[in-house]
């Protein structure tokens, strides 16, 4: 039995593993097999239109009738400023030149739509069990129809203090995001990474803060940092790295291979390829245009000017120019199947703490 | 019983706690209360000159038998450019100014000397059961010394690259020294700080790579951490902050004060004090001349410059020019005699493992 089970009650699953939601790196496949194996499966709908949201949980419920996480961003969108896009794309002018294309075929970023009214319809009318947003929270009155609509919220904290923001302002559980996270940091309080707290330090920190439940994620991604986890008070976790190396990770051939050789101390937080900040593998363009500049544009519009290099390199088999998205545990992920990963790695960390609490119990009797 | 016995049985310890060696932060009376409690107390000797190094282990060896780490940095001195010294101190003028103090009046920085001949023949006089490195390891010979004399060798590692060259290169143990640790980093074959581990994803990487113990250290300041590392894979702790408010600490009440509020993101890596990495709270002069700056003179000798600021604003009771070391979890620190406080956090975490496995045993029986 699990040694903390209040996220378990919360959520209804027999698992206490998230599934994280990746934008661009997992569809309805990854969730289905979280959610069957027990886990929670989770559908990143940022990157999606209102159509596709339908489409890919109708998909879902089709396969499985266990509980299911929609995830959502949640930023304020900002006006984006011309001149800072014609700087920025001067910045990376070098880069075209070298690469033999014309800085005219410079592409829209794509889009990262925050949550709104018609994503909160949706929502309504499909009433995933559990509803998550990364950078803060959406207007009051749409986490209201998101708790009426009977969906328990989860979302992300980097700090004690969004922690405590996010627990008063409606939150049922909250994501302890530490620094070795993967993909886009959730701060939304502060912009300052140079002061985010690693796993380590946070979670027990936002344990003593808050009530509600506290998930564990950064740097998690094997049955180690599961049981360490739980060891620091959390009643869960959340892997996103440990999953992009199954079949159901929709990224590209080439990550996986990056991913595949990847150390502990080979990634970055970056800005340039999204407008905030957001950890993966270092690669050129980190190294060259950033890996924090603050030339890049607003999120979510950074990329778009890197696009084109991006597609050219890869045709290349080069990564140059791609995001490789990863925390700093991917020398940890396993290559198996989305649901047997989750089935393992909670098999595992029941073991291990069984085990190592077997030899401390022996000396306390 | 400690699920992993192999640091103790290296160390001859009865508790796998080591006082992390906080130069200028504790002295003889730290490590004789760690020792005596059944950790591993440490001197810090890289601010103490070859007399009071013998005095203080002779202070030690008085009012305890047991094991004694003594601390070295093995740093390679760099000649002091005074051009770089005279633009370090104008980018300081005009703190000098406000202050109403003389730019003349800047004094020489502490002296942190590198382990060497006369060190080393100490170490071979008086034998400390344990001798840890930071930055590295000195030159072969001397470590050769070290060993020969009977003394077991550990030392600092911020990456699974540094720990394989430690292992390589004789050490017996080799701590893991996360991203959220307080004071200065000991990282010796890469000076990027934005690719530094977080302790959650940075221990259960070294221990894979590693065949000697594995010591968990960076934001662990209470029993929950420790519970947490023996679930990484880490043999043993090291904490420093933890120990910060006990009353052997050496810090000024200003520091000690700062700490007591101290909150999760409130600490940045800064060189500014000495040339190199460190992570203290976050002040004025991190913010207006740092966090990280290419104007900062090699280590050992920033500090020199701020010494006059900070001793004039301290004064005033003001620590706007202090360099106020902190990991990341100064928030979970107790205020106890160490001693008092090694013991606890050895109980509670025994007990909180064994807790945790007691319940995840009843799943799998």
């Amino acid at each position: 039995m699990w040694p903390n089970r209040r996220l378990l009650d919360l959520l209804g699953t027999e698992l206490p593993i998230i599934q994280a939601p990746m934008a661009g790196a997992n569809g309805a496949a990854m969730a289905i097999a979280v959610s069957e194996a027990g886990g929670l499966g989770s559908l990143p709908c940022a990157m999606l239109d209102a159509d596709k949201v339908r489409a890919e949980i109708g998909v879902i419920r089709q396969q499985t009738t266990k509980p299911l996480n929609t995830n959502f961003f949640c930023h304020t969108p900002e006006e984006p400023d011309p001149d800072a896009e014609i700087q920025w794309r001067k910045a990376l002018e070098r880069f075209y030149l070298e690469l033999g294309l014309n800085l005219s075929a410079a592409a829209p970023a794509p889009n990262r739509r925050p949550f709104d009214d018609e994503m909160c319809t949706i929502v309504e009318e499909v009433v995933p069990e559990i509803v998550s947003f990364h950078f803060g929270l959406p207007a009051k009155e749409l986490v209201r129809r998101v708790k009426s609509a009977g969906c328990t919220v989860i979302a992300s904290a980097t700090s004690v203090a969004e922690a405590s923001w996010l627990q008063d302002n409606g939150c049922d559980a909250v994501i302890a995001q530490g620094y070795e996270a993967g993909g886009h940091r959730g701060m939304f309080l502060a912009e300052d990474i140079t002061t985010q707290a690693g796993t380590m330090a946070l979670v027990p920190q936002v344990v003593d803060a808050v009530s509600v439940p506290v998930i564990a994620s950064g740097g998690i991604a094997d049955a180690r940092g599961i049981a360490a986890a739980f060891a620091l008070g959390a009643a869960g976790v959340q892997l996103g790295t440990a999953y992009l190396l199954t079949p159901e990770a929709t990224i590209s051939e080439l990550h996986k291979d990056a991913l595949r050789s990847a150390k502990d101390d080979q990634t970055m937080l970056t800005n340039i390829f999204s407008g905030r900040p957001a950890r993966g593998l270092v690669n050129r363009i980190m190294r060259e245009a950033g890996p924090m500049s603050d030339a890049a544009p607003i999120f979510p519009t950074a990329g778009g000017a890197l696009a084109p290099l991006k597609v050219k390199a890869e045709e290349n088999g080069r990564t140059d120019f791609s995001s490789l998205w990863s925390g700093q545990a991917a020398a940890l992920a396993s290559e198996m199947g989305s649901g047997e990963l989750t089935r393992q790695l909670a098999e595992d960390g029941l073991k291990l703490l069984a085990r190592l609490g077997g030899r401390a119990a022996q000396s306390i009797l």
